[in-house]
Parts: structure tokens; C-alpha cells; sequence
């Protein structure tokens, strides 16, 4: 049986169908009004369709979005800051159109269950994944199944300790400044230096600053979920050297007082949101 | 059928026999070495089984501890300050002894657990429990089960802002110095004004820099665990106007981007530690 997916996400939505890597077909769809793209959504899965059944789609969705089952505006994006989506009903729209059993999460869930399943978290059941690009996500599996509560985290949110008078920036976030988010994301490194992440050059000091906030990060994490493995990906990590300073750092922080988690780099590397889509599908089945 | 239940503190073990907060019997119980502490423990639960069975017996106890069911070293002390305690193997001793059932976790796990059952959080699966006493520490319910990783959570050694211009105070963790304990402790507290946190006369300025630290943990744990509700005691809670203050700057740093969880107090006070014990001797018999 197939299973369809989506990856909704600020710049693009990748639309797929399979079972799992090892035959995925995607298409990416730019990401415009909501309604423009959600009706391109809709025609990519119309398409599949007329090839055949999907036992049901998956989304993984940037956000903050409502996940409450209980709540009237379940399935929408709540508080984005991208202009024309706060509201947008994404799970409702697509699954009125198409006719299918939905399963709905953010984007870093989805990963998070795509590098459980197939990546670089297979079997372990306690795990963090942690994304660093345009803006820093993560998802947690607790018990083998993503971590919610009234919603789902927002751990790019975190404060963190920010030295002003070592790094005077003050942050990126509309909401909060300098969160972890505002400091370390990618949109902040380029903002503070003018220069796109990927073109910052390696042994840029720059880079002593995005390690050492991804540590004091990733220690809070450690500290609140005591994860058995952290895997941390994203645009920013492709830095080649940046993966053993956070290692080093991390260590530093946490100081014996708790087991350092192992830190890794996905397995999946782009193709963990849309693959996680599916897993989101394949599991909503596996649960009825 | 009786359960027993057994807080381990650094300061005391509380010792007791029931089924919940209605016909709870407890004895309370100096903590000196572990063997002689322990012995104490022990004597008593003898005394009870002689007036009839127990089921089973839960452990919440101080730590770090070793919750990892592979580990050798599953249910012993692990890195705590505590002299004499590092390595102790409190669950196995006891439950050698007394040849039960044995149930173990941390004492803010337990606390939890009896909020939910009994407390200010039943109905609610997913909430998040914290205690400011001599120390900081936290427990989560994550779909009604307490939170475990790899180990369990440490949340009180998040690292936070520290603004040492305003607040110069080094901290006093000896793991990480300024963590969240390190500033915002009763000892932290203690010694930063040089009086006990139930001396520090209402209105000084040290209640605002509590509230803004423990607000900011707040804020880092919402981000991570989007709890349903935040029940927040321990000695330092006492403090009658803090609960209000923390609200206020908790609403403040989240401002609008997620939802600003309930903060309350805990209901069921200094008992929720040794009933939590008794939730947890409860539940492993359910599960079984």
C-alpha cells in the first residue's frame, strides 16, 4: 500500500508517495499564498491518485501549529510570522480535497520519526533531532512516539546565556530577540555577519560563537529530556567542524554531571521531513 | 491490599504505608550513611509486614539515579554532591531486604504522579512538575507516564541569562556554577543574601531576581515539553507573593508565540513526595 506525504515548509512543499526511501517520488512546490499552494498540493495529489489508493497522506508542518485534538483550530498554523499563514487550516484543506485518513505534525516530529525508522536514531526509542537552518527546530521521541504536550516544543525558543558584551548582537527573533533562535539560527548568522552560513568561512570566529550556543542549547535539552542519542542537522551544520566543537563544548557544559548524549549527524539529510510525512501516514494506519 | 512508599531525601527518608492521601501512615527518618539510613528503612517496612502483606513498595529518590533497565547499575545513585552516597544502591537494598516488588524513580518523578493522581494536575497527562528547594528539579507526565530518556530528566541545571553586571552572584552548582539551581536555589538564595529564603522579608529585591530566573526555566521548559499545566512548590514557593510575579514575567518572555501555560501551586504540599512513592508502588502493580 502507498502512502502520501508532505513536508509544508516555509520555502517549499515537498509532495512524495511511497513507502519509504527506497521508492519515494516527490515533486517541490514553491510556497506562496496559502491558497495557490495548497491547490497545487491538492492537483500533485490528484495526480497520484488517478495512478491508484494511498492508505493515507502525512504533513509535516512548519509552525507553531495547533496539534490540541480537542481544539476548534486543530490542524492550522497558529503564531507563524510568515505573512499570510497565521490560521491557515493546512491538515483540514488538504484532507477535505483529497478524501483521506490525515495525520498531521510539525516538520522536526516528522524527521525526528523518519530517522527512527530508517536514519540515524534506528531502535532508540529516547531521542532528540534538532535542526538548524533558516530557524532551529526539534522534535523528541519519548517512548517511540513524538513528544506533545498541550501542542508540541518549540525548543529554538529557549533562552540561553548571551555574553552582550562578548557578542553585542541581539538576536533575531521577532518574539523573543535573543533566544536560541534569535542567536544561532541561520537567518542570525546572516545577519550578523552579512554573509550566508554556507559562505562563512571555516575558522571564521563567527563559528566558536554558533558552536558554543548550539552546546549551551543542546545541554538544556539534555537536561530536560535526557535523550540517548541528539541528531542535529540543517544548513548550518553542513560546517564540516562544527559538529566536534559542539561535541566539545557540550561536554564542557554538562561537566560529568550527566551522561553526554552522542551527538550525529541525520542519516537522511534532506529527504528526513518528506519521509517523516509518510512515516506520520504509515503509523496513523498502524494505529487504527 | 497496602503499598509502601519510601521519599528519599537528601535530609530525610520518609517512610510510608497506604493507598493514598485518605489512610496514609508515615514515619520520617534522619538521613546519615547509607547503610545506617537505609537499615532504619528497612526496620521499619519489617514492622509493617508483620501486621499484614504489602504489594509492592516505590522509591523516589534523590540523585542522579540510574533508571536505565540495561544498566548494572539500574536503580543506584549515581553523581550527587551527597558524600557517602555516590553509588549506592538504594532500590536493590531495599528491595534484597524486604523481598518485594520494588518500583523506582526520582522524587520530583513521584511528585508528579501524585499531583496527577490526587493533586493539582489530575486529568492531565501531559504536565510539567517543579520544585525550588534547596535545589531545583522537575518532573514531566508524558501521556500520563513519567518522562524517562536515557536516564531522567536534571532540569533544575539548565543554563539561563545571567546578566552578572546586574547580578554577580557566581552561582553555587558545583557541577556548572549560574545553571538555573546555581542561581535560583533556596541555597543559591541563602547564599547570595546571606539569609535562609523563608527570612528574605517580602518585597526585597531578591524575590525579583528569583521570580525572573525560575520564570526564564519556566519559559526554556514550556519551550520543550508544552505542558498542559506547571505545578511549581517547595520551600521557596512559600513566599506568597512569587507565584504572581513569576506569572507575569513567564507571560512576558513567551509573549504570545506559544501558549502560556497555568502556573499553580502543588495541592497536595509535603506529601507529595512519599505518595508519589506509593503511585509509583501502584503502578507497577497495575502494569503487571
Amino acid at each position: 500500500m502507498r502512502y502520501g506525504g508532505v513536508e509544508a515548509g516555509g520555502a517549499k512543499f515537498v509532495c512524495a508517495v511511497g513507502t519509504g526511501p527506497q521508492d519515494l517520488i516527490r515533486a517541490s512546490i514553491a510556497t506562496t499564498s496559502p491558497s495557490e499552494t495548497l491547490e497545487q498540493v491538492i492537483e500533485f495529489f490528484r495526480g497520484v491518485l488517478k495512478n491508484g489508493p494511498l492508505a493515507a497522506l502525512g504533513v509535516g508542518s512548519f509552525g507553531p501549529i495547533d496539534l490540541d485534538p480537542d481544539s476548534p483550530t486543530f490542524g492550522h498554523i497558529t503564531s507563524t510570522p510568515k505573512p499570510g499563514w497565521v490560521g491557515v487550516d493546512v491538515c483540514g484543506e488538504i484532507r477535505r480535497a483529497l478524501e483521506l485518513p490525515v495525520a498531521f505534525d510539525t516538520d522536526v516530529n516528522a524527521a525526528a520519526l523518519a530517522e527512527y525508522r530508517w536514519g540515524a536514531a534506528q531502535g532508540l526509542e529516547n531521542f532528540l533531532y534538532v535542526t538548524v537552518g533558516t530557524g532551529i527546530g526539534g522534535g523528541a521521541l519519548v517512548r517511540g512516539t513524538p513528544l506533545h504536550g498541550r501542542s508540541h516544543p518549540e525548543m529554538g525558543h529557549m533562552r540561553i546565556p548571551h555574553d552582550r558584551a562578548e557578542d553585542p548582537f541581539p538576536g533575531t527573533c521577532p518574539f523573543h530577540g535573543d533566544c536560541l533562535e534569535g542567536l544561532a539560527s541561520g537567518f542570525a548568522i546572516e545577519r550578523r555577519w552579512g554573509v550566508q552560513a554556507e559562505s562563512l568561512p571555516v575558522g571564521h570566529p563567527g563559528w566558536r560563537l554558533e558552536a558554543e550556543y548550539l552546546a549551551l542549547g543542546l545541554a538544556n535539552l539534555a537536561a530536560v529530556l535526557s535523550p540517548r542519542r541528539i541528531v542535529i542537522g540543517g544548513g548550518v551544520m553542513h560546517n564540516s567542524e562544527l559538529l566536534a566543537q559542539i561535541r566539545e563544548r557540550l561536554n564542557q557544559y554538562l561537566n560529568g554531571y550527566i551522561h553526554t548524549p552522542g551527538i550525529v549527524a541525520p542519516l537522511l539529510g534532506d529527504d528526513a521531513g518528506v519521509l517523516g510525512a509518510i512515516a506520520l501516514a504509515q503509523r496513523k494506519i498502524e494505529a487504527s
